[in-house]
């Protein structure tokens, strides 16, 4: 089949033996598979997220329920947001059969442990033709759904945790800072609770027009107008939470300058690096702060189930299409926000224009 | 009367005019009035107190409902955990008669607005022989009670806020960092609220003993044992809160690192530096981080209550009394953690041996 293939911090495209399903396992045909801004960050600054995560761990004894991670000088072909069709079925499965449109939390299961799927040595991702993938942890796609809307279940799902974890409720409001991926599904999320208004900063105009598509009642350029001026323009004093989804040195203690005091900060934005802040700032406004990663499966199934009840429209999100080949010019293109938001990975041939 | 008073940073006792009561105000004699740690940070890091509250305040607009503070060219006395007896009615008190026992918020309200007892040129603290308070905060002490129990009503408070801000419950375990008077508030409330074990570290062996009489299950030595270890030997998996008492730079980072999955970390230590923390280990944990101010009126009052009540016995917080003219040399006492945890200013003469 033909891969992406991430090798010694380098992505190429290779052919790739098929997988085999094993027991309780499917072979799929991709049919397509977002690329993630955390692949954009793995091929660049891998070396160091590693170096970084074993530090940490120094401290924390290893989660034995924590997925298997890859080795970087054996092959890895990455891609978590997919979208497959089953066309062959291992031992023992039941309750999937040929043809099923399915996705799945980017896991698999075998006698050896847990893998995460799209950063596995040993199960590749979506940025290939073919994906073996476990019975247990298939979703059946509502027949209707276009695959690549189906795809944006694992992007979409990651803002539904990050607006559980905040706790906001219908009646406050939100600033959204960076409109990115993870901020794009925020606001989607937000809009779908009621959450009003909306107010999102991004330094792009595509990015503050995408924004606004997907339910944002209030875009600034951060260069043009601070965020919070805009929030006190149109918020009328509610309740506020600050989304952080921008991930660099500094969010977060800009995000304390400008909170009203017992406002909430939610991270989402995954800053790699060593950040600074002043306590004081938390304390006279005696703020909140919430970090949130993933999501739980039953919001990655909720994430499925808005999309295909038509409860948020996700087409503008999706900017482009390439096949497998197309995957390393469309790292390098996915570098530049005016261009694209989301694109997709499409195996058999694009299906949007 | 005999004060003492803060004068360009420096502390001396002096003799200054009686105070006169407004209206809706009445004169009162100290009882006692517990030194707090705040005036003794006030007095050594005031002047860069003030101009890291004046940088702070450059992002937000000033707060109308915040109470005056002080210039620190006029004089300032100092004390704002005090109980006191009521000796002279202003113009309209109708609650209030003399010979009542009473604490209060430590607030005044008068034509020019709010102003913070203690920090106030206009409205001096308990570190004197006697105070004005609005009749309207004043709230009467229970017979029995007696004055240097009831003086700890407010440093209680901080403690009953601050477990309250952690939304903790019954069933959950907590370390506390630092056994101060902060900590050990915290510990007496969690002790209340039937939360536990509670586990406390502090490099005092003072300290520790004060810890395991206000309630804590379980205290360590840092430089001894990691507290993380000594949570894991005695909790049993309890979903966790940290509270940070201590206040100095590197210890949030230190909670966050020692921080079980999805814990809470409420941060009532008042570091006034800038601070360094890693964002992706609270995202890796989804954390959440909470900070705690002062008190709710409520929170005040219940705190007398408690006290009142007898369902805390406060005690062995007490390691000593001064009158008015032993202020300064109780303020060089305070730094020694073996020696005293809280010191009562006795105008009358000590009540406690």
């Amino acid at each position: 089949m033909r891969a992406a293939v991430m090798r010694d911090w380098q992505l190429r495209v290779d052919d790739l033996p098929d997988p085999t399903p094993g027991p309780g396992q499917v072979l799929t045909k991709v049919l397509a598979c977002g690329i993630c801004g955390s692949d954009l960050h793995m091929l660049q600054h891998g070396k160091e997220v590693r170096e970084f995560t074993r530090a940490m761990q120094g401290d924390t004894p290893p989660d034995p329920m924590a997925p298997k991670s890859f080795e970087p000088e054996f092959d890895t072909v990455m891609g978590h947001e997919f979208c497959c069709e089953v066309v062959e079925l291992g031992p023992g499965v039941e309750n999937l059969k040929v043809g099923d449109v399915v996705v799945s939390l980017p896991v698999a299961f075998d006698a050896e442990g847990i893998h995460a799927v799209g950063y596995s040595n040993r199960y590749n991702g979506g940025y290939a033709e073919l994906m073996v993938l476990n019975e247990m942890t298939g979703i059946k796609v509502p027949s209707g759904l276009p695959a690549e809307l189906a795809a944006l279940t694992e992007p979409l799902a990651v803002g539904v945790h990050a607006v559980a974890k905040s706790r906001i409720v219908a009646g406050e409001s939100a600033i959204v800072i960076g409109a990115g991926p993870v901020g794009l599904a925020c606001i989607a999320e937000l809009r779908m609770k009621g959450v009003g208004p909306i107010v999102v900063a991004d330094y792009s105009a595509k990015r503050r027009e995408l924004a606004a598509l997907l339910g944002a009642d209030e875009v600034v350029d951060p260069a043009v107008e601070p965020v919070i001026e805009a929030w006190k323009r149109v918020a009328g004093g509610k309740q506020l939470v600050i989304f952080e989804a921008v991930g660099v040195p500094g969010l977060i203690d800009q995000a304390m300058r400008m909170a009203p005091r017992h406002a909430r900060i939610l991270v989402v934005g995954a800053c790699m690096q060593h950040d600074s802040f002043m306590p004081m700032l938390g304390i006279t406004k005696e703020l909140n702060i919430q970090f949130a990663l993933a999501y739980e499966p039953q919001e990655f199934s909720g994430a499925l189930e808005a999309i295909a009840d038509g409860k948020v429209d996700l087409q503008p999100w999706l900017t482009g299409t390439v096949p497998v080949d197309g995957v390393p010019q469309a790292f390098t293109d996915l570098a530049n926000p005016e261009a694209h938001a989301k694109i997709l990975v499409v195996p058999g041939g694009s299906i949007v224009a």
